[in-house]
């Protein structure tokens, strides 16, 4: 049996966390449950100090997630060649934003859904707790 | 208001979800529910025709999966520069594996864990439904 490897993982700040959040990640995952069931959903995002804002269609899950649910939120980005890797975790409660003035100045702006039309449904997850890891390459 | 865009998005067939998972991504997204909340893991894995296997350290939400429970699985790959990528998500039952001999090879396999030691907890994920879209790129 190969010798275990130590733990290469290491926990990060907050503020950190958040780095990597705002960073230049541009999709990240939504969890929830719908009916019941664990679901998955990946979105283009973007992200300030207090809250991610997503876009997406009708024919995702939205029902599921608009009326002040909690969710979680997943970005990471990972380097195979050095077996490398960050993750950063958001719990929050999601809500659409259905305000008129804000979400014109919202189809104005530069968040795009690389999938659907970007005047389709906004949702805002305010970031409760939020904590990161990485994985230290070889 | 910015014209909307036509959507993008395209679902592909079972065989291509299979293949996508099934190549060289090696890191992908475990969702399920802990305690009656969502959580979102990132796992190294590998894959068959029928099942996904990854492994990870006790430290984990390990509890909330071996025994049994419904999950889904996300693997996916971006390409900001084009707003291009794909993503797969696959639901199926996932439960630790016990079997001695099972691990015994396992811990010989080539199947590691970027974070934790190769000889912690095993989890095979049943494959049940699997489907897979890709956004087109610019």
């Amino acid at each position: 049996m190969p010798d275990p490897t130590p733990s290469r993982l290491r926990r990060i700040t907050r503020a950190e966390s958040l780095r990597l959040l705002q960073g230049r990640a541009q999709v990240g995952r939504l969890g929830f449950i719908s009916n019941g069931r664990p679901m998955i959903l990946p979105v283009n995002y973007a992200a300030s100090d207090d809250a991610i804002l997503f876009c997406t269609g009708t024919g995702t899950k939205l029902s599921a997630v608009s009326a002040g649910v909690e969710v979680v939120f997943e970005v990471g980005e990972n380097s195979p060649e050095y077996r490398a890797g960050w993750s950063v975790i958001v719990r929050g409660t999601a809500r659409e934003i259905t305000d008129p003035s804000r979400l014109d100045s919202l189809r104005w702006g530069s968040l795009r859904s690389w999938a659907v039309s970007s005047s389709e449904h906004w949702v805002e997850i305010s970031i409760g707790e939020i904590s990161g890891r990485i994985v230290v390459g070889d």
